[in-house]
């Protein structure tokens, strides 16, 4: 029955919810480390988040088999330039990391404009910014430049280094978790593999940190919640790989991405639809933000590897500006002046509202449930009256728990029916527990 | 085979229906009798329904354990009156008996206006109008009256007596039941608690009285109609308690309120869905008149009850005008003028439909359904042509009929899909039981 | 696994499909034929259809039981006219064999103006045309004709002959298959008791024809493809009823009727809701035409027999303009003229797409469902952007095929949730059986 309450003293319904980390101090320091899908920028990065949760840090070889792939080689670069035949120095690594192609080959030489026009990658539609680009599968080099730039090199050769290796080694990942009372876990995946972009996806890293912080400082929670700091695709099928036997445990799941602009709220469900669902679309719903529910479809983030046919996760994705569809998207403009401490901190509050909502729901039944039970000789009039000037739950709370808990619903879903903040009904249902009107049942 | 017929000859259809009760008389006689949870005016109210009905009165002891609750002290009243100190009487019970809060205890002395005040309910925004207040598990007395005379006494101080006595005694209630061909039954339930008050809930205790009056007049009908006249809550808590183990008989229910208005009618659905919701939207739509369906909620009348979890009865609540939403509600301007026999004869009508609809729907197949029968040589056409011109079953209803009846539809089911008031879908179903092309399923 | 490719030369897009068959011709052959629901007129049309394929012709004699009818006597009509007194044939049955009532018993004699009214159809509303009238079960002769010659007939007496017989013969029905890999099939039903009706029903009649040369221009199909050319409901149950120990390989089922006005398609769902209904809407969503889904309903064609409670078989009905509801219905007016060879050829390129979906749909699962497959290495990305440029199968439809084959849901299902065409699902699932990352689940 004690779990049942531990989120009880927290509400979820924000105004008071102190922060327990800076987000926007973290997303700066992690900003300029050169992450790729392996290699020390990965490492750097979650060495950083140690700082602030005991991240356990995992290296898998090079070469190893996780279902239909292999592990990477290990790509690192300790730098590369572009400098005109003079010497001046055009285009450095060291001044944005999204210069170079990630798993760009080493190169050194002298190229013709001609030759380096087909290792060069620009935006004409925008001539300031510096594009995304990565050449993972094929063995290639390349730099991404500002189109402005680009057409201002009009002489007839330059120098170009890139000194990268790309080598047997590991892929490395981060996996973090804080244990419940029972076997069972949330899952909440980022990934860690994009280099200097702060949305997508510096925002998830550190709302995902954040959320380890706030509940950590909580004393107890039914389930264990799992985060993973992974590179796209190959990270989480490498995850998955090495964890087939365990993956029952996982009973609610989220990708987390793009958390930090100021837009609306996109929840894209889970295949097959999922409690996750329900509960997000409740969670947003009563949330004040602007937001909008998305289906499922096959192209995204990782919940494509965790809804796979044959692992079939109940995971969901939530994020705020999608993929491809906004204009910094995978350019040098998603940095951290488009983010911005407003936005975190409501992705912060929503998602701890979603995470208590799972935490907490539950099916109950009523112990006698052969009419309503007569309530004022319990004094629950009286805690009625009271918590209702404290905004709490109301009488309608209590008749709607108390006709509604038949051992069917649980109380996420008797909140939807009563068209009130699952808080609300959690609050009546704990008045109710209290009074031993209703007892859990487990399924 | 019979029992399909024996509201074949009534129709449903409305326009000739002779009403077996005067209800707006019965109204008239029954409203000013002092009805409250307990005592002798709910008996007096049941002795005069007994001059049309032979409704079976029961007591159950104060202190029986009905449930979660126990049955309560009887109260009667004799007398209660506020006089001024010449003698004037300013407030007497004889005229109103909302004039006295139900359950106060007995008081007699004299009171400063403002020890008065303490025990006065007004409505400033009615100030012409007495509420009806009521104070059952809480020890205490008060009066009410119209704002317009409480604003216009000014005197020191005030005679008060209230002549009540709240004591060891019994709950009464009234039931009524018609046999039917089957164990199974149909419930009706009305609360018989309020005092003088019009629409809540005479009204549907005169309409409850004419339905009973109605069928008595029918040769048979499939299932029993039980008809139960019980102050609200505690009077349906208590049948629930004296009756668990024969619960499962009831297949169809409806507690009926506020009957007697002009306003559009409401349906408010069972807790977890019902035919009995599916047959009063459909003769509502039929029927002509405005209405809106409700969904369910754990607030209104006994419906809670019979719905409540470990209960799970199929019924629905039928009314009018909405409790709490109309100006005359638990007040005094709900009279004898609010309520008007048009109002009561459709709500009348509508509930024969209703009924005659849940009596008479049932599941068929088809004796040979491979292909259309050959109607021409069963003289099917010509009856067909004959009915048409009655405004009977249509040529379309017998195909509805024939291919309809698979044994997973009920004729209700056909009708809602064909578009078509079911009485058509049943006279075309009784055609062809002439015809031995279908035959009942029973489930 | 080669059966699931016989279909993957076709595509099902139209624009370069071949007709087999000029239908307009095969139609304006058969318009003169002095079809009924029996008789050396329906023998004509079916020996005229064997020009092009070799269908089966089935004669049942009268008086066989077929579940609740009889087979009737088999009527012939020789000639038929209506003289004035001076010689002149007024009225001819070899000018359109409309003008008699079908089933008209013989008759010769002189008849006054006022006997011949009794026996006189015309109508009043479209003044020159002849309408289509029949007598199949009551004894009876007659003529139809326009209102205007008949209003300008005003001699006293005419001379009637109709030379007709009406005895014990046998019922012509015509039956055609193609056989499939399996034993299950699909239905098409036309009805053939129409005489000189253009639209209701040759235009059915010659697009099954010319799709049954289509399918049997193709190597293999799953299933076989049955088609009917029967008499309209005793054709339809004396086929049920001699063949009832065979329904159950009816997978699949259309009737086909009016596919040659210029108006918008019609499909009507069966009964139970099927995959032919999901299929037909499909196509018709991604075929450009106009288009409505109709529900059932048990008055119209065939479907009414096939769909009967004890039969029960998934035959929807497609048709463009619906019986009943436009002028040149059941009139002389549904000539030639009335059909063009652009709606012919439409119809029958929706019914290529819509059998070709209903033999291409079938239900996959991954091999190795866990996580995505490593496309690169298996060439599939190249052969996707090979494809796209050829406008076919885009990645999209290939993480469609390789995120929903679960083995719960078909290529249909994944295409309507994809919103894509199913002929692009088709093509991602060829490319994924080549690369064995999927298998079919036979059901």
């Amino acid at each position: 029955m004690m779990l049942d309450r531990v989120f009880k003293a927290e509400g979820n319904e924000g105004g008071s919810l102190v922060q327990p980390l800076d987000m926007m101090t973290l997303l700066r320091t992690l900003f300029p480390l050169p992450r790729s899908l392996t290699g020390d920028g990965v490492r750097a990065t979650l060495q950083a988040l140690r700082q602030h949760i005991s991240v356990e840090i995992h290296e898998v070889a090079t070469g190893t088999e996780v279902f239909d792939w292999e592990v990477p080689r290990e790509w690192n670069i300790r730098a590369a330039t572009i400098k005109a035949k003079d010497g001046r120095v055009l285009v450095d690594f060291a001044d944005n990391n999204l210069h170079v192609v990630g798993y760009s080959v080493p190169v050194r030489g002298t190229f013709s404009l001609m030759e380096l026009a087909a290792h060069v990658h620009t935006l004409p539609d925008q001539p300031d910014a510096i594009p995304y680009r990565t050449s993972y599968y094929a063995p290639n080099w390349g730099f991404c430049l500002p189109h402005s730039l680009w057409t201002a090199m009009q002489d007839e050769a330059y120098e170009v280094e890139i000194d990268s290796a790309l080598v047997d080694g590991s892929l490395t990942y981060g996996e973090f978790f804080i244990p419940g009372d029972t076997e069972q876990e949330i899952l909440i995946s980022v990934h860690v593999c994009h280099p200097s972009l702060a949305n997508d996806n510096l925002s998830g890293i550190v709302v995902a940190t954040a959320l380890a912080r706030y509940f950590l400082a909580q004393p107890a929670r039914r389930f264990g919640l799992r985060l993973l700091f992974l590179p796209a695709t190959i990270g989480a099928i490498t995850w998955l790989a090495t964890n087939e036997a365990r993956l029952d445990r996982i009973v609610h799941g989220l990708v987390l991405t793009c958390a930090g602009d100021d837009g609306p709220f996109h929840y894209k469900k889970t295949v097959n639809g999922a409690v996750v669902d329900l509960a997000a679309e409740h969670v947003l719903r009563h949330s004040g933000h602007a937001y909008q529910m998305l289906e499922f479809s096959p192209y995204g983030y990782d919940e494509r590897q965790y809804g796979s046919p044959g692992i079939a996760l109940p995971v969901g994705c939530l994020m705020r500006a999608i993929h491809g569809t906004f204009p910094e998207y995978h350019t040098s403009l998603d940095n951290c002046d488009f983010v911005t401490p407003q936005a975190l901190d409501q992705s912060f509050r929503l998602l701890v509202d979603l995470l208590v909502t799972l935490q907490r729901n539950a099916i109950y039944c009523r112990v006698d449930g052969r009419g309503e039970p007569q309530l004022g000789r319990r004094g629950l009039y009286r805690a009625i009256a009271g918590q209702k000037e404290a905004g709490g739950a109301s009488q309608m709370d209590l008749l709607w728990v108390l006709n509604q808990c038949d051992g069917s619903r649980s109380l996420l879903d008797i909140a939807e029916r009563a068209g009130v903040p699952f808080s609300r009904i959690r609050a009546a249902a704990d008045l109710c527990l209290d009074a031993e009107l209703i007892r859990e049942v487990r399924q």
